[in-house]
C-alpha cells in the first residue's frame, strides 16, 4: 500500500495561521481569567466515532508552536482504523496551553480524519476490484495538498494536484481544439516526457478516437455500467480507464466492477463531514 | 434581517493563495496546449442543485486577479435562493482565462453555497420560534472569517469568531477555577465593558448559580427538551440562553420550541456538503 | 485587576519584522568589525527613570531569534512599577549577539512601557472612582494588539480592539440612518447575541433617546462635568455610559467623579512618550 | 532643500495590514448596518492643529485599497505646514468606503504628521546655524522608513537607516576592540568604499584620538556647550561633528550655536504626539 | 513546438519583492534628486548580444508596478530570436519611473535571456536527432519555475519541477532499497496514475533489471557514447531514454546521435551567464 | 581583510522559501517510497572542483528546518579555499532527511561558492595593486544579500545593495540635470551625511569639471588604460577612483594597474558558474 505523502513545511505555515487565527487579538481570553499560570493538565484525544486518523503531524505542531514545553505523544499512525472511544494522542503540560490550542489541533485533525474515513468507505466498497478511489481538485481552497494527504490516509488515491502537473483534456478543450485528435496532438507537444495525459470522453465513439490516437489515460464520464463495461473491454489495457461523474457510495461497487482503473470522488473532498474526536482533560 | 459581513481585504489574499496552489508552478497546460489564445468564451455559473448562494464576491475576485479584462456580472446576490438551473453570473473574456480560473472560483462558491444551504436548513426548522441558530468555531483552519460568512449568507448567526472576543466558560475553566461562582468573578474581573460572558452548565443546579452570580449568556449543554424548557423558565428572560450539543435538523425544531435564544451547531461548518454549482462554457 | 492578553503568536512575527528591519541586508557591520566572535558579554536591561515596565516578552523573544544560545532572565513581570535604576532583565551570551539585538528590544519595551506608564497615570487620577480609563482606536498601524496590550499593562482597560468587535454608532451614522432610533434598531438587527452596541450623543437630549431605545453602552461626547453628571443620573444604572473627547491629565479627575463607567483617552497609544531604558553591558 | 525618500512599493505593504488589522474578521459592522449601499458621502481631511502635514501618500492608498472607486484629492503635500482648519485632502465615494477607511488613513496621518511637526519645531529652533537635526533609530519597530520619511517631511534629516548601512563604534565597541585606534582601524578594514565611519566620544581627550586616527563623523556624547564648542574648534572641519545625548527643544538652539554639524534627536521618533487631524464628512 | 508555460500570479510575487529588494527603504534617491518630477522619458530595451529573449512579462510587470501609468509595449515575445542592436520593447512615461525600475526589469530578463540563450544552443547541437534537452532541479533557490519557463523559451523541455511530481530512482534508493526491483516496486506501489517513475542506471546490467521490471523512463548515467547506443538498443522503444551527467556543448551532438530521448543538462540553469540586455533612454 | 556580512534572518526566510519550493506540494514522494523511515545515513559534502567555499550557514539551515535531528558539522568555513575532493561539511541523521533535503542544500552552496570562486579569481589578478574588486546590482532578484555576502566570500568588495543607500549619478541624470555639476549639487543637498555620492564620467573633461564641484567616488566608465592612468593621475588623492565597464579576466590585471582604487565587475554576479559540490553518502 502506497504512503500519505504531504511536504511538511506546509503544515508549519498552516498551523500558524490558524493559531493565529482562532487566538485573534488578544488571546485566550476565557483561560487567562480562569486558569492560574503553573497550573498542569494531562489529556487524551479520542475518538467519539469510529473512522480512519488522519492529521496527527497538525495536533503535533498545534502545540509545539503554541507552547514549546507541551508533551504530546501520538498513540496511533495517521491512517490507522479508529473505534469510538480510542484513544488517538496523549498530551501533558502547562493546563492554560492544552485548553487554548485544543479547538485548532481538533478542527485540522477533525476535517482530515473526516476525509480519510469518507475516503476508506469507498475503497472498502471497492474491494476486490483493481479499481483505485482517487480525488478530484475539488478542495478546500488553501488546504489541496493536506487533503489530498488525508485521502491517502483513507488508503485512495491522488488525481492530479494543480493545473500544472498533468493534462487533463476536457470537453471544452475538445470543443475548441477541432475535436479529440488535433486536442491530443497539441497536448502531446506541450508535455515533455514528464507530464501525464488524460482525457474525458462522453461517448464510446469518442473512445474509439483516442484509441486511434493514443493517450495515457481515458476518462469515461457519466457513462452507465453498460457502456463502461464496453468502454474496458475496447481499451484492453492499452490506457488506463477513470471512470468519473456523479459516484456515490451506493454505486460505487458497481462502477468498480466494470474493471475501470480509477474511480474519481468530488465528495471525498467536497462532502466530508468531520470525525468526532474530542479533548478529554485531567486537570492535575 | 441581518447582513453578512466580511473584512474584504481577507478575500483579496485568500483568491490570491488558491489560485497559486492551484495553477502550481507551470500553470494550466492543458488549457495552453490546447485554447488558441485571442479565442473569447462567455459563460455561466449555474445551480445545478437548490440552496442558498454564498461567495459571489470571491468568484469575482478570482476572474479579476488572473485576468483583469475578464468580465464578471453577478445575476444574484450572497444570500438568494437558488433553484436547478438558475444562473447565478455570466462571464465573458479570453477563453484561456475562464478555463483555467473556473475551479478556484467554483469552490470557493461551492463550499461557501454549501455551508449557506445547511444554515438555511435550520433556520427553516427553528421558524416561528425566537431561536437563532448560531455557528461555532469548529471551522476549517484559515477559512473561518468566511465560513462565518456563508452562515451569516443562510439567515444564521456568528457566535465567537475567536477566543478573543467573547468568554466562553466551559466545564473545565469551571472545574479548575473551583465552581461556577469563582470563574464567573474571575471572568468580570477580565472582560472589561466590551466582551461578552457566556458559561456552560450540564445541570439546572448549575443554573442556578449562575443565575446568581450573572453573566451575558448561559449555554444549557447537551440536556433534553424537558430540562431546556425547565432553564429557559428560570431564567426568565434575565439573560440570553444558549442550547447546544448534538444538534441535529431532526431535533433542532422542538428545542427552538423550548424558548431559548440561541442554538449553536456545529455542522454548519464542519460537516456541510459543497453546493453543486457549474460553470456552462459557449466558445464564441 | 485584569491581566493583560495577547496573542503570543503576534509577537514572533513584529519580532521578526523589526529584527529584519535593523539588521537591513548586511547585519551589524559595526559590531563585526570590533567585536571578536567569542566575546562574552553580560548586561542588563535597566529603568533610567520611572514607570510601568511592558514589553519584557518582546525583548525574550527579540534576543532568542536573534541568537537562541542568549540566556534572558526578568527580574520583572509586565505591569510591575519601575524606579530609576531597577534592573529590569538581566542577558548573558556572545558579545556579539547582546549589542547586535539591543535597540530592537529597547525599541519595543520602550514604546510599550511608555503607553504602559501614561495609562497608569490616568488611573492613578480616576482612582476611588468606578471609572475605567480605556483606549480608542487611534493607535500605530500594526501594532494594535501589541499597544492595547500595554494599556492592559498599566492597569486600564480596552475598548473595541477593530471595526468588527463591537459596534459603535457615531454622528455620522446617526446622520445617515435618520436619527438614533432607527440607527439604533438597524445595529440591533445586525449585532447578534456576541456583540455589544454602543452610540455616541452629543446632547442630553440624544441621550434620552437612547434610553428609550436602549443600547449597551452610551458614550457622552464632549460634555461638560455638570452634563456629565446629569447623564450619569439620567441612565442610573440601565446601561455603562463613556464620557469621551480631549480628556487630559488635567481633566480626569473631574470627570470620573461623575459617576461615568469608563473614559475613554486617545492620548494613551497616540500620544504617549517613551519610557528611558538603557541596556547596560559588562564585556567579560 | 532635500526631498523626502521612501520606497514607494513599503507603503502598500503598510496599508494593507493596517486595514486586515482595523477591518478585522467582520468588517466594519457599524457601517453595514446603518449606512446603506449606494449612499454617496464627500469629505475633506482637514486640520485641528498647527503643525507639518506628512502621510498623504498613504491616505490615498489606505482609500485605494478599501475602494478603488473613491476619489481622493490632496490640497497640500507632504511637507507643508497646517494651521488649524486647514484643509488637507478632499475624498468622494460611497458613504460606507469614506466611513470604513477613514480611522487607518488617519493613524497614518496622524502619526507621520506628528513626527514631521516635532521635527519642523527643533529645525526651527536650530536655524541660521549650520547644524541639521538628524534622528536616530529608536524608532516604531517595522515603521523605520516611514519615521525617517516624515523626519525629512519636517525638514530634518535621516541618521542610519539601520545597523547595515553605515558603521558607528559606540562606546561599548571601543571598550572591546581595546581603544579607540583599534576600533577605527577595524572598520576601516571593514568599511569599503560607499560604507561612512562614525564614532563616539565622552570626552575631548578621546576625540584627540580620533583626529589622529581619522573618521568621517565624530559623535560628541552627552557634552556641556562649552566642551562642543571646544570640540568643533579642534576639529577644524576635518571631520563632521555630531552632537547627541538628550537634546530638547529647550536646549537645542545652544548646542546649534556651538558650530556642531548635526544634532542627534532620539524623541523626534520615539516621543512625537499625533497631530490632530479629523475628517469631517458630508452625507450627499 | 510546445509554449513555454508559467503560472502568472509567480510573477506578481517575485517582482514586488525585487522591486523592495532594489529599492530598499529609501526609494532611489538619485533619480530623486536629480531628474525633476513631471519630466517625461521614452526608452527601448535592446540587445547588446545575440540570443533567444525570455523574460518581457516580468519587465512588463516591473514597470507596471514600480509606476502604472508608465507604457510598455513588447516589441517581440519570448522566445525570439535576437541579434545585437534589436529593440525588444518601448517603454514611455515618467522620467524618474522609467530610471527606477530599469535594474530589476533587466535583471530579471538578462537572467532569464541567458538561460534561453544556452538552452538554445544545447537545442541546436542535437538538431536532427530526436533528443529532447532538458533541464535539472540545479536551479536558483527560489527562481526554478521561472527558470524552467526559460529554459522552454529557449526550446528546451522541463524535467521535474520538484520533488513531488514525478520518482526518480538515484542510486542511492537502489542501495538502501536493496536493489533495482524492489526500488521499482516500491516506487510503483506509491507512484499512483499521475507519476512517472524514471530510475538512474551506471551499468547494462543494472539496465537489464530495469527492463525486466519496468518504469517510465531509465536515465543512463554518465556512460560513454558507446554504452549508450548499446542501452538505446536495449530498450527498443519500450521506455524513454535519458542521457545524464557531465555533457557539454561539445559532447551532447554525439550523445543526441546515439537515439537517447531525452538528454538533462544541469548547466541550462546553475551556470547560464546574462545575456546583455540594455535600457537606452531619451529625455523628452 | 574584512568580514563577509549577511543579515541571519534572510537566511531562515531563504531556505523556507526553497524548501517549499523543491518539496512542492506532497514531498519527496521517491524517498518516502524507497528508504524506509528509521535508517540513518551519514554523509559528506565534498567539492569536485577547487575554489572558495560559501553557503555554509544556508546549508546547515537547511537540514535544520528539515529535520532539527540532522546533525550538521561544517569542516571549513565560508572564504576558505578548496581544492577537489576536499570535505566541506558532515552529516547524520535520518536517511529521508538527508536525502530529501540534499538539493536545496547544494543549490545555495553551489551558487554562493561560484561567486565567490569568480571574485577570488579577479582578486587575484588585481594582487598586487590597491585596486579593491567590487560588484554591481546586477544580481539575482531576491537573492542580491547573498550574492553580494558570497562576493566577500570571495575577498572582493560590495558596490551600493540598492538604489537607497548611496548616490550613483549616471549619464542619464548628468543629462537631465543639466550637467555635472548641477547634478552634484543637487545630489549634495539631498545626500545628508551618512550617504556617498558617486559619479560617472565618460570623459577626462567630465573629470575635470567633478573634481571641481567634489564628490566622494568617480567612475571612469568605459576607458581604456591609458585614460584610467591619466584620471587617476588628474584625480591625485582628492577621491575615490572607479573602473567600470566590460572589465574580464584577461583585462582586470591592466586595469588595476593603472592605480583606480575599486574596480566593478557585473559579471561576479550574473554570469558565475556553479562550483561543483556534491553530497556523497554512506547509509548506515
Amino acid at each position: 500500500m502506497s504512503q500519505a505523502v504531504l511536504n511538511p513545511l506546509l503544515i508549519t505555515e498552516a498551523v500558524r495561521a490558524a493559531l493565529i487565527e482562532d487566538l485573534g487579538r488578544a488571546g485566550d481570553i476565557t483561560t487567562l481569567a480562569t486558569i492560574p499560570a503553573g497550573k498542569r493538565a494531562s489529556a487524551v484525544i479520542a475518538a467519539r466515532k469510529s473512522g480512519i486518523v488522519a492529521g496527527l503531524p497538525f495536533a503535533r505542531e498545534t502545540f509545539r508552536q503554541y507552547d514549546p514545553s507541551v508533551r504530546f505523544e501520538a498513540a496511533m499512525s495517521d491512517g490507522d482504523r479508529l473505534e469510538p472511544g480510542a484513544i488517538v494522542a496523549r498530551i501533558e503540560g502547562e493546563a492554560r496551553s492544552v485548553l487554548s490550542a485544543e479547538r485548532v489541533a481538533l478542527n485540522f485533525m477533525g476535517r482530515l480524519s473526516g476525509i480519510a474515513t469518507l475516503a476508506a468507505a469507498y475503497v472498502a466498497k471497492a474491494a476486490g476490484t483493481k479499481a483505485m478511489i482517487v480525488d478530484t481538485r475539488k478542495t478546500t481552497p488553501g488546504l489541496r495538498a493536506f487533503e489530498k494527504y488525508a485521502v491517502r490516509c483513507g488508503g485512495a488515491g491522488n488525481h492530479r494536484y494543480g493545473l500544472d502537473d498533468a493534462i487533463l483534456i476536457k470537453d471544452n478543450h475538445v470543443a475548441v481544439a477541432g475535436g479529440i485528435r488535433p486536442a491530443l496532438q497539441a497536448a502531446k507537444r506541450q508535455a515533455g516526457n514528464f507530464v501525464k495525459i488524460e482525457i474525458e470522453v462522453d461517448t464510446l465513439a469518442q473512445l474509439e478516437e483516442v484509441l486511434a490516437e493514443g493517450a495515457d489515460i481515458v476518462m469515461l464520464d457519466n457513462m452507465s455500467v453498460a457502456d463502461l463495461t464496453r468502454g474496458v473491454a475496447m481499451v484492453g489495457g492499452r490506457m488506463k480507464v477513470e471512470a468519473s461523474g456523479g459516484i456515490t457510495l451506493d454505486t460505487v461497487a458497481a462502477i468498480a466492477a466494470t474493471g475501470v482503473d480509477m474511480i474519481s470522488v468530488g465528495a471525498l473532498t467536497h462532502s466530508a463531514s468531520v470525525l468526532d474526536l474530542g479533548l478529554d482533560i485531567e486537570i492535575a
